[in-house]
């Protein structure tokens, strides 16, 4: 099997880049070459995520048919919100929680969306499914993603599904209070941004 | 939770019957207040599978608005293939195996599409996933939903999942020699077929 990227959509946030990351980290486990990359920096909520679990960031690309012919995508499916090249590649997999909006193939693929608050808990329930272990600092990673997007469980597109993975997530991580964490990485992300406003 | 109906496409196949049927089934044992219809009459080849497996046809539908908001669509998602209103309604899941084409929602919802030779086939992976037993005479259809989409496991499309499918349902259907009830399951669907065009 040829190497394919995994990535999330552009101007990426906490659940864009997380991800990329667990889905490569699966697909990976089933013996596929791929990995997770970026469609920009990380925001400083996820910079803040990622110091905390101790991860380097991905890889930054702008274009992806300079390196592969398949890609796979997290978080998103429209095409004005992917790679600037992504009519010239075939999309293998898709996950994602959002409603589908021009996405259009030309062969079938796998694609698994739920009308969940985040993509990083459709992605817990497919390492379940598999019978696959997530490693600790990954859970952690997932488990910011899924506060991130529900805004610690309190958005409206939050889902028993969410809260389940949560917990799940937590308990792997070895978050004790995922309230104290979650509010913390919530306001990295708010004073850098208000910072930037005022600048 | 309001009645939904769940149906595959247009001219059905026994595919896009029996994965009705199938999804339906599960629904149900969700909570879910579904129905399993078609858009068209049975062919020759699902009307034998259905008395062979002695189960009614679906109630055929032209229009799902006059009685539903909400829809489930199996073995197809391009809106010209499904039913004829289906623009005034709001699709909530999405089982397929087909490239995905012109399918756009206003909202997220439940799509879970592989490139596998038959719909029935990620139906039977879906069970496995929920722990729901597939009762022995939907064994039986789904198995030769997967015999018809795959031309005995012949057809190029055919993937090592159906293959295991297909194992995994004969057990359950006591079906000793799949491939016997196959022929003649083929046979039959193909003997009325030309009597048609010689008439
Ligand atoms: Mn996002
Ligand atoms: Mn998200
Ligand atoms: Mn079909
Ligand atoms: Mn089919």
């Amino acid at each position: 099997m040829s190497k394919e990227l995994v990535f999330g959509h552009k101007v990426p946030d906490t659940d864009a880049i997380v991800a990329a990351m667990a889905l490569a980290y699966l697909k990976k486990q089933d013996g596929y070459d791929v990995e997770a990359v970026a469609l920009g920096e990380p925001n400083a909520e996820t910079k803040y995520v990622l110091d905390y679990f101790d991860t380097k960031a991905p890889r930054v690309i702008s274009r992806a048919k300079p390196e592969v012919d398949k890609v796979m995508l997290v978080d998103h499916n429209e095409p004005q919100q992917s790679v600037s090249d992504i009519d010239q590649l075939t999309v293998t997999d898709v996950v994602d929680h959002h409603r589908i909006n021009g996405f259009n193939t030309a062969a079938p693929l796998y694609y698994r969306a739920a009308p969940y608050g985040c993509c990083s808990t459709i992605l817990t329930q497919m390492f379940s499914e598999e019978g696959i272990k997530i490693p600790k600092k990954l859970a952690g990673l997932m488990l910011s993603a899924i506060i991130s997007d529900t805004l610690l469980l309190k958005s409206p597109t939050t889902t028993d599904f969410d809260r389940d993975a949560l917990k799940a997530l937590a308990d792997i991580a070895g978050i004790d209070d995922y309230e104290d964490y979650g509010v913390k990485m919530l306001k990295a992300g708010t004073d850098v941004d208000s910072k930037t406003d005022q600048q």
